[in-house]
């Protein structure tokens, strides 16, 4: 299964200027395709920051994804964070020199700051403004505005793609420190299984149990057995796959 | 003015099953005491990961919170990493042996885990359920259920602050492209004043430009050249101080 770490690149965001809606974003989707997501990170437009976290990143997992510092502006540094991971040049690509001819913008440093990318980049064509997706080796360089970051993940979904995770979970109405020997021994003894214990204190103190596993008959194995050790008050099968 | 990354240990935040609630806070409350989040990682609950991005927060920057892993099931391993990262030893604290022993817990190996903390580890108490906060050399070791770090971080709060940032806002009714030179001559003219620049697409294509400065005559003077530069449809100033 295909492994990921999402960077997201924002001065604006470390200091509450707009919420991270990307990072929640990609979580809810990635999980849907089946791509693990590891790693988010969120880091100011820095280039010296950009380059070790990409570098660290892209050497760690299988795809890095970027979000944000891809404009005109002197505060858009992306790509020459990336380029700097990899001890790439940077260059005008004709095919983004062409799109900013296409859209009507005026050709100023402004404009050819946002077709410069990293040598040897590739061009991922997703159907919506025209606007293609920028991949550097492992890395995947989206924008950060919401509604252009969701339409183009989408977009290069299907290149992330790999076998779904089965999640199951129950509720117990017990204190963790009653719960912590079962959990663990049913975790040993289903290693593809990862068991997840989450205490909560709203209403009547309770324990949420939770089970994830690619081998749905790993899963309903251990949750059985769960559920017989721990007397749940509330339980969520895994869907039938 | 002190600089801090806050690093969230949860699988549950990547895997989806809770949102993060603990990175928008930090954020908020951060940026209201005056202390610089430079950095926010979500990591999952292993060892390794912890250890790694902790010893190198904990270089970077003044503080580092975590946030999560400090329970009494198997998955629980904070402590551990935050030991790995400096090469410390664990042992149970005697002052935490002793509140698991006032709260009625049982004695066993899952209450133990969570009395049991890097060598040299301080113990602030912190005014609410008698659990305190636990620093180890830069670090401050945080629970993860979203009430609990609330609180404990309120209780600290005191030991991170600085001076606040002023900040702010204007927005323009042009493409990001063309404002980008103005914007780029007023932030080499004023280094101490940090400017952004973010386009939104939602309605008329607008641009929304921040500024902030812990100089707010710096801040002042960068406003009006901006306003003056740019012709803005909406100013928010910075609030007096």
């Amino acid at each position: 299964m295909p492994t990921a770490a999402l960077v997201v690149i924002g001065e604006e965001i470390l200091s509450g200027k707009f919420p991270d809606e990307n990072g929640p974003f990609a979580i809810r989707r990635l999980r849907e395709i089946g791509c693990d997501l590891r790693r988010i990170t969120i880091i100011p437009d820095e280039i010296g920051a950009i380059a070790a976290e990409v570098a660290a990143s892209a050497a760690a997992f299988d795809f890095v994804l970027t979000s944000g510092g891809v404009g005109p502006t002197h505060d858009d540094v992306t790509f020459v964070g990336v380029a700097a991971a990899f001890g790439l040049s940077l260059a005008p690509h004709p095919d983004l020199l062409a799109l900013v001819r296409r859209f009507g913008l005026p050709e100023n440093d402004a404009s050819r700051q946002m077709a410069t990318v990293p040598a040897g980049a590739l061009l991922h064509p997703v159907r919506d403004d025209g606007v293609p997706v920028v991949q550097v080796r492992n890395v995947f360089v989206f924008p950060g505005v919401p509604k252009l970051f969701q339409r183009k993940l989408e977009g290069i979904a299907p290149l992330l793609a790999g076998t779904t995770v089965a999640t199951a979970r129950l509720v117990v109405r017990r204190t963790e420190v009653h719960v912590a020997a079962a959990l663990a021994s049913v975790a040993a003894a289903n290693p593809t299984v990862a068991i997840g214990s989450y205490p909560r204190y709203e209403g009547e103190e309770h324990v949420i149990v939770t089970l994830d596993s690619r081998d749905t008959v790993a899963l309903s194995a251990a949750f059985a057995e769960l559920v017989t050790a721990l007397d749940p008050v509330e339980v969520v099968r895994a869907p039938p796959v």
